[in-house]
């Protein structure tokens, strides 16, 4: 596959080009490497607006130094947590490209943090610490780090990594005399992680400024063999918090066990009902508004490189969740997942009692055809279906007095799926200006696992959207020891690069 | 059943004897209290050694200012937390009585308490939160104090109000020149909430101190009509802590979901297969060693005030878990709670993750004819029954090879139940001189609901031994928001003050 699609003459002319960045990059690592240790020193949680405000404002210095001019782009509500703008024009261009990445992060519970490591005080990793990798301490600039070492914290991979590639990538151009063929639009989200809720109006507002050719998502992981990974869609996304109630209050499980209802239990009940042992959602209907993949999906399917044995070596597992469907199969099919449950506590907090109420959050991905207010429905419907008495608010005495099941639910805004043809002649130039900067086949997704706002890029601004991953596949992403491949940074500079200046 | 066990005449006279008591206690209120509430300001939560040795040091005060020799107690196994043991030799008397209560607390999570409470900055409530009470503020000496008023604090209710009860009893005996007719020995101990895992040594080393007629154990919240309250056993206890695996680290949930087992399903799926939804044990021969109850045990059961429906209501529960089952024939039978369970985070801190692992603490009452071991070993067989592979430790690198459900578990020591027969005469003897200080007939329960190790008093000290319960049933023992009842205070005292001078 990869001689037929990439002569090896070809090839070496297209490495070429990039050798200039790839030096600019070898040169400058420990400046680049410093400003980004900075940038991942300040919090990002993105409900922590303070901070999520000093993320902004050291987003548009960065910009700056590079010689873009930023604006900060707000939706029609007041007071929400801008995305930074910057456009350079490219007189003659014929095309625009736009470049995404997000800064926000998902929120972070230090005391899950392995000795040693803070969400927001990054330390250079030998390898991740769950592989045995060792902590090397705080990143001093000037000390040469290798390149397969890591940068510990919360948005190291997802996604201040977005941010730091795309800017350098422009500033590398810039300072090695490449002549750049298109206009480039940047565009950097602060609320990505709580659901991308304002980008929709700030779309609609800035229209003009965003519209693109194409715009380049850069967020996700790559494939565990290393291989540049390019997508052409992502899941859609919900979150449900379910919370049941037993008594108004704790009880003693000696004075009160086995007459006042535990709602951990009825939580438990409840949850083993919606799954089998097999991975298969039991939620009527669950499966059943699923678009088929193309032929050319699925043939990117079957070419994807299976590394499902070596993936659960690495995790630990022995068997997938269902039996015989890999990895790339399973990202294909909506999903429900239990992310967290708490009722009372475990560990040394443990006590003996039966709990007031017992929480559990879901989390629903979504693929093309699914309607994110559907699946939903059919989750509560499935609920219902059980005995509940499902209510959006803390329960009142009389709900207490009539159901002897009740059930918080509340949700976030959720979005859908987005798939681009993979036919698409701007999706194939894409994909021949990231193969120009290796020897090995991309890893080519129909549609990648995570979840995205796609859809908005497709629906607001009449652009096509594609997803270049840069990350290492083992960042713990979303989860505590949050860390990126210092090399894979540098990698990412020279493929951003490349698709900055694509024929 | 009160005028035919208690004629009026007996009553009065009997009634008569508590006065100087009662007289005492409404004298010297102000100072009960500041002294109470310097007791509960000291931490105890059991495995918070250095502040539970201030606790000790504290009870050391409070006999020695009663003119009571104190010696601390410990068994063979060096360093750990001593009881506090104190003894009363009366020339001539017919016999021996201990009094028991102890003074460690339950773990504490002050995030979970009530704003404006803390588990030790004892506070005066108008009434629990839950029911609407209101926070008056830190206790002042010398302010008046409704006796329905509440005093906050880990241990307020379970069971520094048995310490405090005992030691003023006794104070108030002497102080207004009561005769004592029996030898009384008092005991408190500072491990009963870690499982009282050396009162065995400390009772073997020093029976000889130890062994009594009766020994009163003071602990435990009344029946929900206030009436006083008597039982003549409790149910044993042992808990089982449960950790399922899935990948060695949290995974995105977009980028493994539908691919990479969820521990927090696998969990709520075994949990599940444990209870069926009326509250049946699912265990195989989860209730086939029960020892039936005697006629008189079935004839108290049958007597005692059914305020099901109040507590219902007071609770904000529309059912009890078994349908059509009582609260006290469920305490009767053994349990299976579920105490806690986690596995990554709920709220705020959720966030889109496959979690690693998820945990439960299981709590198993157990009655008369249970072992612990053998309900224990009941409830692991059934897990090992639904396929999982029972590990004891965090998995190897083998062990994750080898099986695809793998669960730690691991338990606390546990101890069998113990009833007392209520046709022994120092049975109907301790009966009667709770009997003396009140008009309403006794609350008789053959059994508690919760359990302490009484099954030693009777094994190692061949003594008897009954629970009196003083505390108010709404106490939010063992959770958070924990109070007592300042009126029930005065009466525990006048209790206990009668059966120390019972014929």
């Amino acid at each position: 596959m990869k001689s037929f699609l990439f002569p090896v003459a070809v090839l070496f002319s297209l490495a070429g080009k990039a050798q200039p960045v790839a030096q600019f990059v070898r040169q400058n690592k420990a400046q680049l490497l410093d400003e980004y240790v900075r940038f991942l020193s300040i919090p990002n949680v993105s409900a922590d607006t303070p901070n999520i405000r000093r993320n902004t404002a050291f987003i548009r210095e960065m910009m700056e130094r590079r010689g873009i001019r930023v604006q900060l782009l707000q939706g029609t509500t007041p007071g929400v947590t801008p995305a930074v703008f910057g456009e350079i024009k490219t007189p003659g261009a014929a095309r625009t490209l736009g470049f995404y990445a997000h800064y926000d992060g998902q929120p972070v519970n230090p005391k899950q943090w392995h000795e040693g490591l803070a969400p927001f005080e990054p330390v250079v990793l030998t390898a991740p610490l769950e592989s045995g990798g060792k902590i090397v301490g705080p990143y001093k600039a000037g000390e040469p780090v290798d390149d397969s070492y890591r940068i510990s914290g919360r948005g190291s991979a997802d996604d201040k990594a977005g941010v730091m590639v795309i800017l350098n990538a422009y500033d590398a151009l810039v300072k090695t005399g490449a002549k750049l063929s298109a206009n480039i639009r940047f565009l950097f989200e602060g609320e990505e992680e709580v659901g991308s809720i304002h980008l929709d109006e700030i779309f609609r507002r800035h229209k003009d400024l965003l519209t693109a050719d194409a715009w380049i998502v850069v967020d996700g992981p790559k494939h565990i063999t290393g291989r540049k990974t390019l997508s052409f869609g992502v899941r859609g996304d919900v979150n449900m918090a379910l919370t049941v109630y037993g008594a108004r209050r704790p009880l003693h499980s000696g004075n009160y066990g086995n007459w006042a209802p535990n709602p951990a239990l009825r939580l438990v009940q409840l949850l083993a009902s919606l799954k089998d042992e097999n991975g298969n959602v039991l939620v009527k209907d669950f499966y059943a508004d699923v678009t088929p993949l193309s032929p050319r999906e699925k043939q990117a399917l079957a070419q994807l490189p299976n590394s499902d044995s070596l993936l659960k070596k690495e995790l630990g597992l022995k068997d997938p969740e269902m039996p015989g469907r890999s990895l790339a199969e399973g990202l294909m099919v909506p999903t429900l997942n239990i992310n967290g449950i708490q009722s009372a506590n475990v560990g040394a907090q443990a006590s003996n009692v039966i709990p007031a109420k017992a929480e559990a959050v879901l989390d629903l991905r979504l693929v093309k055809g699914n309607d994110w207010r559907r699946q939903v429905q059919k989750v509560v419907d499935h609920i219902k279906s059980r005995g509940f008495t499902v209510i959006d608010h803390e329960p009142t005495d009389e709900e207490r007095a009539a159901s002897a099941k009740l059930v918080k639910i509340t949700m976030d805004h959720g979005y859908n799926a987005q798939r681009t043809s993979m036919d698409l002649p701007i999706a194939r130039a894409v994909q021949e200006a990231v193969q120009s900067t290796t020897n090995d086949p991309l890893v080519l997704v129909p549609s990648a696992g995570g979840s995205l706002p796609l859809y908005l890029f497709e629906d607001v601004l009449q652009s096509k959207v594609m997803v270049l991953s840069i990350a290492n596949y083992d960042n713990n992403q979303h989860a505590e020891n949050e860390n990126v491949r210092i090399g894979f940074l540098w990698e990412g500079i020279e493929t951003v690069a490349a698709v900055m200046r694509m024929k």
